[in-house]
């Protein structure tokens, strides 16, 4: 999609405003097992996507989006502990075409960089100008950190159990997916002088569009136009995960064809399948209406996040909250 | 020895005010993963140094001791955190008699329920009843956390090296194992109202404290009457650790016997040594003056302690920092 070239100059210049602080936050001291993974993991680059976030968020409000701009890190750096952390449990050996850190340096270097770079995210945060809000700014992260730990507990979990049901799909990836973009907009409209209703409707917004995130990304991965991405095609079908296309399928596995049938107990009780399986289990999702459910899924989210924003000022800044939210699904991050 | 039976009174009391807020503290809701074990750790007891400490030094400054539970709470939920991550790097399979989170979950629920515990811990301080010193308060988390993180970096690097300094050795260990102290009288100073110079004197007393506490579990883990500890006696020399002894029996290495040096050499080239050679070492620490000077230097450290809170007011609340410097050395916590 062709975004407004006002967007996407406001997008490159927080990015850059952000690529420029960052690396000023990023520790360059001993001892150099801590920090050097630290430096490894956010100068790997990325679109920077929650930082700009907040600042847009911060913008929204009627702020200055520079004011949100460590905030806006602090949330970056969160996000990348998250990953250096999730890595491990799920034993990843490539992040963003890297070694991961556990792999690159090992297991302990990866927890400590990981724990240590909570403490610089709100170091991070106290760089800001402006911290007559601190109390609800440090809430924030507190709530954050914890409720993304609570997705990923959820997400294995869920790994190890025969069914989950779609609401509690949604709780954890609320939690694991969503929440830091929720917390991006939370600390964005905090120092942009948001008012309680106003920083709802951002989180509302955020919450929707980072589950429309997660449904995509979950379709994509065996969605036929994946491999544009440079994923393998069905990688969470090799691997067994309980996608949103996966628990659809369950939830109606009664009124499937027994060959179908079939495909889903061998799915469960192999925990993943083969890759010679996995066209048969594209079909399976085609056939079944699945993939469009997921399709319809995330247009209604979209819509669910453009609307939240509805309350706030009219002006550039809301729109460019709805530009944000369509570029979230352009992928990839 | 024997402690005033005041000292003794005032420890109690807090130390059952920090059990009764701290079950507040620790939710009691799902992920049962991410949960369980952050009850199991911080239900497991201990004498609750930290936040009695807290506390204390909240008073010796003039304050309430009880405008500082929260935050010594934070400090002890801290303190567990580190605790867990850490068993997961040493392979640690025992923890205060039960077995470690890791051991009992798997690593990712020891990973996670840590990484929460840590967000928990600035929840914990923002109950704290007066706030407005909050900027210090976190800035003092933020500061332990990271500088935890980094004594434990520094202490798994020098497992690795054949030469650590004396140097070294006392920095990793202000930051391994003293630095939780000193954020606990800092964020009881704070609370306390403390100037600056008081909590400067706070510090300087955790830290000396805190040093001497480590010398003397260095020198207790292969003295004699460490049985009496319950712990196995040269656990350290097991397991080749680079513990004050070893260092300055290094730092004299020209000096040593030949039977000695070949001794020595062999701890280092074999990372350890097995339990008959520990008489051996004993008798090399005893016959070199190295348990002399162990105990000369935790004696130096707790006199340092003593002095750096001369400069508070003269009162109880003094006194018992001084009571709580010499029962920190009493073991076993």
């Amino acid at each position: 999609m062709q975004h407004p070239t006002s967007f996407l100059q406001r997008y490159e210049s927080y990015k850059q405003a952000v690529e420029g602080a960052l690396a000023l936050c990023t520790p360059q001291s001993e001892p150099e097992t801590l920090y050097a993974p630290m430096r490894y993991t956010l100068e790997s680059g990325g679109k920077r996507v929650r930082p700009v976030l907040a600042m847009m968020a911060c913008d929204a409000v009627g702020g200055n989006g520079m004011d949100a701009l460590y905030a806006g890190i602090a949330v970056e750096i969160l996000h990348n502990f998250t990953l250096i952390h999730d890595d491990i449990m799920d034993a990843a050996a490539v992040r963003r075409g890297n070694p991961t850190v556990h792999v690159k340096w090992n297991e302990s270097a990866a927890i400590l960089s990981g724990d240590g770079m909570i403490a610089i995210a709100y170091q991070t945060l106290l760089r800001s100008s402006d911290l007559k809000r601190l109390r609800e700014l440090i809430d924030a992260m507190n709530i954050g950190i914890l409720e993304v730990c609570e997705g990923q507990a959820f997400d294995l979990e869920f790994q190890d159990r025969a069914s989950i049901s779609i609401e509690e799909y949604f709780r954890m990836i609320e939690k694991k997916t969503a929440k830091m973009l929720e917390l991006a907009v939370k600390v964005g409209g905090i120092l942009g002088g948001g008012s309680g209703t106003q920083i709802e409707a951002l989180c509302h917004y955020a919450k929707a569009a980072g589950i429309a995130f997660q449904v995509q990304d979950d379709w994509l991965d065996i969605a036929a136009d994946g491999a544009k991405l440079g994923k393998t095609i069905g990688g969470d079908i090799l691997e067994g995960k309980k996608t949103f296309l996966i628990i659809k399928a369950l939830e109606q596995y009664d009124s499937l064809s027994a060959a179908d049938r079939l495909l889903m107990d061998e799915f469960l009780a192999k925990r993943g399948l083969p890759a010679e399986q996995i066209p048969a289990m594209q079909s399976l999702f085609e056939r079944n209406g699945i993939f469009a459910e997921a399709r319809t899924t995330v247009e209604r989210l979209t819509k669910e996040a453009h609307e939240a924003v509805d309350i706030l000022p009219d002006g550039a800044g809301r729109t460019y909250l709805h530009e944000f939210a369509t570029m979230l699904l352009e992928r990839t991050h």
